[in-house]
């Protein structure tokens, strides 16, 4: 058996990436409607539907397409190599493009406007520096995980997030695909949209980082990045994945 | 060893959507008594409550009957060659019987009359769009791991779940079973009978979306697709499930 | 490798007990201190660290004792022929006087008397039923579990309390020892002395018609029945758990 | 392929312990500042983030280090002849020092200057016997599950903590190098630094009772201790850890 056709791989991210939105802004929707202005109650449903919601997906479509589901992980992966260079366009479209349908799909779920400019500012040197560590952490559970036990992680990434949401001061975005369509709702988890570059750099600046690091913390990293996330490619060849 | 017997799946099948129901229900129930009037904190316990109660429930009577608890995941695994078509009435019948026991077992476990029509209006577009959205991720979920990891598969419809009430609008019921059930309870999780049809039908276009898009994302689907849900019949064979 | 001596067994059930009463006690306490009044948040607390801490318990102690911490559990064990009849008196002694031990704990944590009566009534139709399908589900996750994929059953434990906290009007004690125990802490999860006697009765009622029922649902449960909760012997005998 | 060297170890414990403090403190702000004075929902976010975290930094750091993150695991880890004695002045220093940059680092993200002495008290028998009782569970938990099922200490671990935050009444620092660090910040989670030197010392008494008795309970304790927490060198040399 081979590896999923390229087309294939695009589908499963662009799905994975919507549906992963869709938990993102609709749980922050309905968290904020349901919790009388106790904005830590809105963000602890927040939380547990994203956390959830990712070990969920990544089970689900990264046997397929590795459930990137992020721009800075592909990147990582390529700059490894692991997934071609010349998939990484692929990937990144299929991402932002599935991002921008899933917030759409959570606004309607709720009644909303397809599209609105997030007017919830987050900008500063606390929010800079929390996407920096954010990132990094994310890329460094990635690279420490799927190096040695890939079986583990989705349930990494869905933990590390949980917690990510609530020790930076930006809520662990982590993710430019996710950045940019939060700048499209406004609502609980919306980015105004001017500060969204200024996110996006730091997110990439801390990925950096985090692979650098682990390329070093464990040197047999490049050989086996085809690997990264899930072991996609091996598995659908008959490995048993645990 | 061979499977186990149809009546065993149907005992299975029925006291499994029991203990299914009485979860969401009777958490519901606990959930808004205790919240006073916080109702994103009702939620929270209505949702850690379903979430985990699946994972336990779908690792119990899963090498039974598979454990499904839901005729749209019954009706998908027909579709693809799994449990025969002469199978899926007997399951419907013990699902939709198992949620009226489950139902009833709430309600007098709280001292409430053993059913009450709902009168929790649940209508309109965003309502409906959730269903599809939500059954189409469950199905999703559930082709997309047990194809390449079935060992995983509670552990993946819980958190699912527990996302699903989040992020859409409607709770995700996802279950034309427990959608049923609920009309009879007039508590938190309630639906008024006469929103029940569309929310069946919406959910039925839901599953079979994504079972159309697995088909073709997972080739290999319908050769494997007697290990719908929880591999029963291979693993009560003999071999190790992880 | 042989099997731990029972003297070990015994002092692993009753440190075990201790540790999960001082949890559930514990947290119950810190639950109500700090909620403000919500009982909702308060039993949220209680609820998180219960499954929680099942699940380290469980995982720690099992493969020295099993890890039942419960008389029912070990009487429907020794009831299929696991656990022999000689040895009941054993674990039970241990349980109890582990769970002592324990609700002392937690009321020296916080600078309560060592012991004082509860006074929080729970009786009725409504508690009694919930105690009597909480014990029932547990006894059915235990069975349906340790039977096909013992390595899960911490897991599915844990999980399955946590939905029983909310899903039943008593909070899922299921279990005589910690209902003895809850009776000497006049806190959140306390019971009145003289409510203790019919819990304990409907805990056996529903635990006895679980194993009735996963005899018949399982027919190789007798042949395997050593391995109930966590398969202790044959691990330590050496081989690779999961 | 052989175990990581010194170097590679000691940032791992570094670069693990910061994130894992980075964790704890950071999380306490966010709790306390959106918790609108509801110190139980600020707790439970603190709690799901630490919990969280601490299994997405065990799995990740773990298969280089071993994923101490805590010099009375370090130190337990060396009396039963696991790490050389040699290598814990190395670990303890990576433990503390990773610690302390970690508080800045959340300091940093919420605007907050580096450091500030806290002014939160924590004293007092109650205190004193939560932290014996949290350090010795914690190390039962340590030394059960890597004996028999190192795979499952990540999560454990994680559970435990978790249940920890709220049984007792210290919220279970369990951890000289964490409790150090949170006398630094004087936010949700810190303490008092004249009442750090007491927390250690009944740390490390509850540390050692814990490590006493598992030498008891599991007699093949000392044989495999090199496995302590993560099974570093041997998963490192190949062997497929689960």
């Amino acid at each position: 058996m081979q590896a999923p056709t390229r087309s294939r791989r695009f589908v499963a991210e662009g799905v994975g990436t919507a549906l992963l939105l869709a938990v993102v802004v609709g749980s922050g929707i309905m968290g904020e409607r349901l919790a009388g202005g106790n904005l830590a109650v809105a963000l602890l449903a927040n939380t547990i539907a994203t956390g959830a919601g990712l070990v969920a997906l990544i089970l689900t479509f990264g046997p397929v397409s590795g459930g990137h589901f992020n721009p800075v992980v592909t990147l990582a992966d390529a700059s490894q190599g692991g997934i071609p260079w010349r998939e990484v366009p692929v990937y990144v479209v299929a991402q932002v493009f599935g991002a921008l349908i899933g917030v759409a799909g959570a606004n309607l779920m709720f009644d909303l406007p397809v599209y609105t400019a997030s007017q919830h500012a987050r900008h500063g040197t606390g929010q800079l520096l929390s996407e920096g560590i954010a990132t990094f952490g994310l890329l460094s559970v990635i690279w420490g995980c799927s190096r040695q036990r890939p079986s583990v992680v989705p349930f990494a990434v869905g933990a590390y997030i949980t917690a990510g949401y609530w020790f930076t001061a930006s809520t662990a975005m982590a993710n430019p695909a996710v950045t940019i369509a939060r700048s499209l709702t406004d609502t609980f988890s919306g980015i105004r949209p001017t500060d969204v570059p200024a996110f996006i750099a730091v997110q990439i600046i801390g990925g950096a980082a985090a692979t650098v690091l682990f390329r070093w913390l464990v040197p047999s990293l490049p050989q086996r990045s085809h690997d990264v996330v899930v072991p996609h490619a091996v598995d659908a060849a008959g490995r048993a994945p645990r």
